[in-house]
């Protein structure tokens, strides 16, 4: 029986083999919800990049870039991290550099990985059937907020855990906590993450709406992949 | 408001400032559950040495050398790893040296905090009652399992958070995760923990009684703590 873990932050990766695994990226809060939303409008490819500079200066090779630092937009750059910035027509066919304070960096980390997919909870259901469908052992890379782990990321790791847990095995205690976390959560996860640090911070931004349509299962039906440094679809 | 965290795993303590904080270590099966067992049964110090060959050699200074690697003694070692081994009557007045897979590197790791304190369920309210008259913040460091996090650690501190949460602000995500993790498993620990990759381990070694001795709370009144490099009680 394949397996499944769970590295609830991107300083834990280094205890864990990814050579021979699929590893889902997550970064709820919004990075990847971003990435999704953007391929489900048409976007063609995205390069994330983890550091700032890097970022800017792929403008000059026609990218869009967009930039979040501290869960703001990055000044001058073209868009932030909102998943409704990544709706609209305009989208279709662009090519976007991408750098967040935790999503991004976790991707870098990630390198390595037989196969790199973005999750959120906005695709949750069409990366479950993937995965269910793979041989491969798969790792959930949970972004965290600066290396410590976050309730939003880790209760996404669990949802998964949650419906996969039938067909594939855990390897380690970190899918039972991440499982029993999403049990906890799921009938109401916007009240449950009300305590959360990260969802206080955005909170303080005015970012209510973000944070509702993130938690919300089964917009889109995309899978991102990394291939050669760039996401496109699967 | 005073603050308490939780370190889920001795990898990520870097991400901690301890300078100012009391630390309390946690490696429930089973290193620091034996060592509140042995101070309550009258020892008079324990010197925590993460490096197996230094802790044998203070065997040539008059100390009982106490080891454990993989859940096993450590051949030619005086004791193991098992809180049973520390209750006999021959245990006042000595002065142990213990190596563990984990918990004493737990407890290597966390030195530079302004004061470490041993805890486990044995001695959890003695522990909860002594935080809750101090004026420092609070970081619970999780032994977990070579790096990664593990079910029983975490729901140690869980319970401590749970008791705390009231007077004491969670200054992070992890004491949200570890306090919902302890409110799911509290009415039966032991079955919670029999899918813990861990006690997988351990019950292939047959210690269902020490696992179970591990999970009851308040046996001893206990707190040990280390000063300059050495475990005595508070």
């Amino acid at each position: 029986m394949k397996t499944i873990d769970v590295c609830l932050s991107p300083e834990l990766i280094h205890l864990y083999d990814v050579s021979d695994k699929t590893v889902v990226v997550v970064d709820i809060l919004r990075a990847t919800s971003c990435m999704v939303t953007a391929f489900a409008h048409g976007v063609e490819s995205i390069v994330p990049i983890a550091d700032e500079e890097e970022c800017e200066r792929m403008k000059l090779q026609g990218y869009v870039i967009s930039g979040e630092r501290n869960g703001q937009k990055i000044p001058g750059f073209d868009k932030g991290n909102s998943p409704f910035e990544y709706m609209d027509e305009h989208i279709n066919g662009l090519k976007i550099a991408f750098t967040t304070t935790n999503g991004t960096q976790a991707i870098e980390k990630s390198k390595g990985a037989k196969q790199i997919l973005i999750g959120s909870f906005l695709n949750l259901s069409a990366i479950s059937r993937y995965l269910l469908m793979s041989d491969d052992n798969i790792l959930i890379v949970c972004a965290g907020w600066k290396g410590k782990i976050n309730l939003e990321d880790s209760l996404f790791a669990g949802a998964l855990v949650d419906k996969l847990r039938k067909h594939i095995e855990p390897d380690c205690d970190a899918p039972l906590v991440a499982q029993e976390l999403y049990l906890a959560a799921k009938d109401d996860m916007l009240k449950f993450l009300s305590a959360s640090s990260h969802v206080k911070r955005l909170n303080r931004l005015n970012i209510h709406k973000d944070i509702s349509f993130c938690l919300t299962p089964d917009q889109y039906h995309v899978i991102p992949s990394l291939k050669k440094g760039e996401l496109r679809l699967l």
